[in-house]
This record gives C-alpha cells, sequence and structure tokens, in this order.
C-alpha cells in the first residue's frame, strides 16, 4: 500500500477524529483488501447498531492514540490564551 | 461535516463525560451519515440491553481520552482547596 | 440531567470503583433515559452471564480512568508509612 | 458492600493479578448482588470459552490498572538487584 | 517459534500500523499455530464485516502500544521542523 | 496456584509477547481451574475465527502492560546505539 500516513500529528481535535476514523478503516482494509467485498459488506453493518457501535468503539481506540500524539490539542489552546 | 469540535478541554468532568457521549455518537454518524437510517435503529437498540452497555463502553473509552486531556479536573479543584 | 459527578476524586479505591460503576450505569441512562425500559431489561441481563461480564468490563475500563485521576491512592499510604 | 479493597498496591505481580481477578468479579457483584443467581450462571459460562476469554479480557483491563498502580514492581526488583 | 520481532522502533506511523497488524495475526497464530486451519477460516471472516471490525480494533489496541514505543513518531517531526 | 510469575520484566518483546500469552490463558484458568474442561473447549475455539480474534485481543491488552512494564524495550536498543 501505497504511503497512506506520513504523520499521527493534526491541527485540530476534529482533523484527530477523522485521521482515527482512517485508522480503524485501513484495519478492516488490511484484513480483507478486496474493495468490491469491502463495499457489499457496507449495507449489512451500516444498518445494524450493534455494528456501527463496534465501528465507534475502534475509532474510539484510534482516537485515544491520536490524541496523546497531539497532547490532547492543549498546546495550541494556550498559544491564543497566552 | 462542520467542525463539531474545538476542543477536548471541558469546565467540569460531568461536561466532559457528555463530550465522550457526543464522540461515541460522532463515530457512529461517520459511519452511517443518514440521520433517517440511524433513527430507525434507535429503537432496537435503545431497548437491547447488551447494545446500552455496549454504547456505555464506547462512551467509557473516550471518556479516558477527554478525563486525560483535562488532566482529571485536578487543577480546578486546587484552585479551590488551596 | 442534574450535576451527578463534580469529581473523580474518591478517598478510597472501594469509593472510586463504585463510582466507576455509576459511571457505567450514566452511559446507558444517557443513551436510554427512560428509567422504566431500563427497569425491564434488568431481568434478562442481570440473569445472563455474558452480559453481566459485559458489565464488568465498562465498569473496569471506568475504574482505569477513576484510578489514574487519583493516582491509584497512592499518595494516602504515605501519609501513614512516612 | 463492607470494605473489600484498602489498596491496589501488592507485594508481586502475581498477586496483582489475583486483585485483577477480584475487581473483575467485584464488577459481576455489584451489578448481580444475589449469591444463589451467580451461582446458577456458572455451569453454563465456565464451559464455554468465549465467555472464559470474555472474564479473561475483564481481568486484562483490571491488571493494566493495578500493575501501574504498582509501577509494574520494577521498585522491589531494584531493591535486589541494586 | 523463530524470532518475529526484535524491536517495537518503527521508522514511520504507517510502519508502525503494520507491526501492529503483525502483531493482532501473531496472537491468533500462537492460539492456532495450524497454517491450514487459519486458512480454512480466512474466507468466512473476511467477508463478515463484525469479524473484520474485531480484527480492526485488535489492530488499534497494538497500535496503541506501538505508537507509545516510538513516542508517536514526533521526534523524527522535529529533525525537520527545527 | 504455584507462583507462576514473578515479573513483568523481560529481556526481548518477544518474550514480552510470549508473557502476555500467558497472561491470556492465565486469566481463563483461574476462571475455569479444571484444565480437561479447557481441553474440551480446545478444539471449538480454535477453529472459530471470532474466538481466535478474541483471544488475540486480550493478548493485546496485556501486551500492553507488558510492554510499558519494559518500558517498550527501549533502553536496550541504547545500549548498542549509543
Amino acid at each position: 500500500m501505497a504511503d497512506w500516513m506520513t504523520s499521527l500529528q493534526t491541527k485540530t481535535p476534529k482533523e484527530g477524529f477523522e485521521l482515527a476514523i482512517k485508522l480503524a478503516q485501513k484495519g478492516v482494509e488490511y484484513t480483507q483488501p478486496s474493495e468490491s467485498i469491502r463495499k457489499k459488506l457496507r449495507p449489512k453493518y451500516s444498518t445494524n447498531a450493534d455494528s456501527l457501535i463496534f465501528a465507534s468503539e475502534v475509532i474510539a481506540i484510534h482516537f485515544q492514540t491520536v490524541a496523546a500524539a497531539n497532547e490532547y490539542w492543549k498546546d495550541r489552546i494556550h498559544y491564543f490564551s497566552k
């Protein structure tokens, strides 16, 4: 796979959350590289509440990592408030 | 999506918990952007104990992140007790 | 909801564990605010081993947060041993 | 409940692991206080591989907490090796 | 098994993510050492959305470890930006 | 049970991973002490993909603990590179 991630640093918490989503998706992609198979699975899991909560959990775990990598974006707040 | 989160900092633990809930919901929203589909799923998972415990788990994981980002709201306690 | 949590600080590990239980319950309450529905679900999940282990897992995740917030209640031990 | 836990400190990693087991059990006990109901559930979950792995997961989460609380029992090693 | 891992250090976040995938696979391999049995299981879990999300979760947990071991690859960014 | 673990310190990441596997197994053993029952369960879970991923997850959680206890085996690298 191409170099899809060069840094865990993001400008804002929201961008960090979106990186967490990307990481959760990449975990699925590496395990099932076929895009056509993944697309076939989407209608089922995306309309199943437990699957959606499950996806949200994986995002939550990655968001912990990304948030820690960015020291919770606290520095940037200091730039403005100090 | 609009900029729904600009900081992980909250004034109180309770507000931090509510941010954790929001993050858990956002993980679902990004995975299933259709509000009408999400609303259809609600009656089922919100009356299923395991789904509710599952949702509570995702909130717990995000609360770890938010609590760490706020250094467990210990500073604010010091302002009063010192 | 009223201000049900003002601090993550507790006097003892046991009180911290009970706060973790409260947090796990609050995650369910926010997701399903109806007390009558939650009460109806109780007989089923409270007699199902996997649901009980699941509930115990959410408590465990919150206890990590509460324990870290209290620096594992190590200070209090120092008061006696120093 | 009586004061079943006064400290997260243990002398050895093995004792810490046993405390983690106790914490996992307590999470179940608080959720289902009836000992007779818990005993009835035991034959089923204790002969189900997934339930056993699940129980092991909750222990693993608590062991993270207990190990951190004891700074991974590194100090005690230093007493002997230094 | 041969020495399949000599370090948690990687040059880039992407390589760290791939190490996390390897660790998740190794956890399966140690539990089921037969390659032929693992290959038989692949068609089923790799076309099941929940199994793929589950695999992605284990990767996420290992990525936390690898990212922490590499201090989130922040040093390398400093080499260029300072 | 005999003193099956005296330290979380290991020489290499691979040995740390194997300790994580041992800890995951011990969690099962403490919950189901009968070796004959555990052996009966093995054919089923060891040929079920989700059970194997589940086992891999518990290993991943313990590996976080062991890796942190060993400061990610970074010191040993320094001995050679400095």
